[in-house]
């Protein structure tokens, strides 16, 4: 068990930007929901949300899910039906939010990542510490597409600092990006550090 | 420009196990690809290699490499472009090997990373340091299929640690392996705490 709040993640695909900067959905795909589950398992991540707004994506993916829980998926690959066991499927912000309010009976702090600095920009350090001393839950959102709306973004409790690796280029994909923040927040650096183990 | 060795990455499609550990070689995927392509660049490693035997396996990428350097896709993604501009197809180890001390003058130190520990495993904090002070260049190798097979693990002069995430559960893609390993190796932390920037 890891000690702290409670940490859930969530890909959107919706509101997002597209190259032009119109605010569109993107589409559901198979390579992020296989690999940021794996990732959010590894890290102990509560539950690991896809939203998007169309049902019929929706559907197809529930049926991805349940070969992989129930289906031969899982009896083929033990390791992969338990990364799934920990996915969901919603269709909007506002309901993951609410759902883990129910859950936990606080409304979630929220979490983005962006290229670019603001006012509420926070260090991995200072966010690795707040999630270990805290009670309330984060919600920890990774955007699809060219980056997530800005009114998400404005609405989000903290803005963690982009992911630069020593160079001057900073495109890593969403899987990537999701794996290195959550080692960052939540890794092993975390617990020696912390003295836990 | 980072400071220390310079530190290639390969992705070995052989010799690797499948899931009843026979030796074989697995299929090049283009995720595989654009992926550690982008978190190479990002962490500005000098190649990122993928090693076939088969020369119409490497065939068949070198026309998607070429189709983002040189074709439209390196038009409508620029960024991509210059991702792919450090990735290189190789038949063996061995010939990575030989060109990479062509280029530098020293056979590189080859690291490994595996879920067991080995007399030579190494903490992440210190191959950081080795990479920082280092002259000769480091070779590090990532695994598909079910890993690396034993003969090149034996050969390699560090293993690194298992990458854990304070839970029970160690199945990362490769893609998000390799992501974690270059941010320990070479991200933020490491100049932070070595007060480079």
């Amino acid at each position: 068990m890891r000690l702290g709040a409670p940490v859930y993640i969530a890909l959107l695909h919706y509101p997002v930007y597209n190259k032009n900067m119109e605010v569109i959905a993107t589409s559901i795909t198979n390579m992020d929901l296989h690999d940021i589950a794996r990732s959010a398992r590894t890290y102990n991540v509560t539950r690991y949300y896809l939203i998007h707004p169309y049902e019929p994506q929706r559907r197809l993916m529930q049926d991805i899910l349940e070969y992989w829980r129930d289906g031969y998926g899982g009896e083929y690959n033990p390791d992969r039906r338990e990364a799934f066991l920990r996915v969901a499927l919603r269709a909007s912000l506002a309901e993951v939010e609410d759902e883990i309010e129910r859950e936990t009976g606080f409304k979630p702090l929220k979490v983005t990542t962006d290229a670019r600095r603001y006012p509420n920009t926070v260090s991995y350090r200072r966010l690795r510490e707040e999630i270990r001393r805290g009670e309330k839950p984060f919600l920890i959102l990774f955007g699809t597409g060219w980056g997530i709306e800005k009114g998400v973004m404005l609405a989000s409790h903290y803005i963690l600092e982009p992911v630069m690796g020593g160079a001057d280029y900073n495109h890593l994909s969403v899987r990537a990006a999701a794996a290195i923040i959550l080692d960052r927040l939540l890794g092993e650096s975390w617990w020696e550090e912390n003295g836990e183990r």
